[in-house]
């Protein structure tokens, strides 16, 4: 099917899940690019796809869209655009099944949502925590930075003190990251099922977060300097892997 | 002194600096915002300050002009923008001292260069020499992304294999980051003084380069997945220093 006006139905309800109280209200979430079409394929998320005329692409299986390059840059903020986009469905939330866990405390830039919870993929982080506050996980820049790592994670957004109880409860060690009474991470030994809390920018974990953790570490600097979160976060996993 | 028009000629070369060329010719690049200026001013880097009309600013050693709000617009890429810019001079590049160096094989992003300058200061990587074609330091983006790191740091912008041989003539172990014919990090035993390499964001570290290294590394990851490289870079720094 074609669609070359700007204002038809579809493309301005489409529109609408650049933003997040529209994605939430109909649960679904735009992508763009061969490689995250693929992997929204493979996770079954995939509700149909826009394809620039002229082009084609092999998902015969899903609803198919030839639209004009101008309707695909109003569905998109990014500067260099794709010829094939898709609108899918959020995946269902499962339970917590995996043995390690990142939290998330109002974490606010994007990018580095999305680094996170590409580093977390490969340390076999594969459970998610975000409180309310941080940045929503279907931004489209979240989903850039990913890599397509978002499709095979279980993100969760919750009221954050509650989860903790929970995972306690469950048998789940809690690793606050903190620059005051502290250890440092080269000295911790973690217990295989653990959660480790990461913060926002420039605030870090809140103070009533940091108080219910089992231990919290902080990572050893020769200067006093503070690392960007997702590059903290990377060093924590890590660390903790070869533990 | 006041400038209130964008077609001043000053205001015309200043907004030049947005690009490598002009900053290379004129060594001088643009900085935004009161933590930068404060990091500048204790690097000696400041030529003249640029500040909205109406604020004022508690250093009476440079020369201050007063501007509009569009001329700041003007001058910068930065979708919040600040009320206070500097026009700061190329620091002096000094010889090669650190015993930590960090190499970027054709870094592109400047989000990715920013944050990796940032780790090199906390981990007292204090050298960086960069390929040629790696993306500008003094671009706006890395620019913030420093955090101001980048005036605690000597970079030095060169021809890689040549810099690697002197490196080496002086004592350096080099040490390549590449997925193939690589020992794990964790296996690895630094010695004090090396270079530590990373790579492009899709091509990693070149080839001709990797067989110049004295060991290759590789970071343990439970599923196939790249890292993103201002992670990677963190890693290893962290695991370096740890050893």
């Amino acid at each position: 099917m074609e669609i070359t006006s700007l204002t038809n139905t579809k493309i301005k309800q489409w529109a609408k899940y650049k933003e997040k109280k529209y994605r939430d209200a109909d649960q679904k979430f735009l992508i763009e690019g061969e490689h995250l079409l693929q992997e929204a394929h493979t996770a079954g998320l995939i509700e149909c796809i826009l394809v620039e005329q002229g082009k084609n692409i092999p998902y015969e299986q899903y609803p198919v869209y030839y639209v004009t390059r101008e309707i695909l840059k109003k569905l998109t903020d990014s500067v260099s655009g794709s010829w094939v986009m898709a609108v899918c469905h959020f995946p269902e939330q499962q339970a917590l099944t995996s043995d390690k866990i990142i939290i998330l405390d109002g974490v606010q830039d994007p990018g580095n949502l999305g680094t996170i919870l590409r580093t977390a993929l490969s340390f076999s982080y594969q459970t998610i925590l975000l409180s309310k506050n941080s940045v929503d996980v279907y931004n489209e820049k979240v989903i850039r930075s990913t890599q397509g790592a978002l499709f095979h994670l279980n993100i969760i957004r919750t009221e954050l003190l509650t989860a903790i109880e929970e995972l306690k409860e469950k048998g789940y060690k809690i690793y606050g990251t903190s620059l005051h009474e502290a250890i440092p991470l080269s000295q911790v030994h973690p217990k295989k099922r653990h959660a480790l809390i990461m913060g926002n920018e420039g605030k870090g974990v809140r103070e009533e977060i940091l108080c219910q953790t089992d231990q919290n570490v902080y990572i050893e600097m020769d200067t006093f300097e503070s690392l960007n979160v997702a590059v903290a976060a990377a060093i924590c996993m890590y660390t903790f892997k070869n533990k």
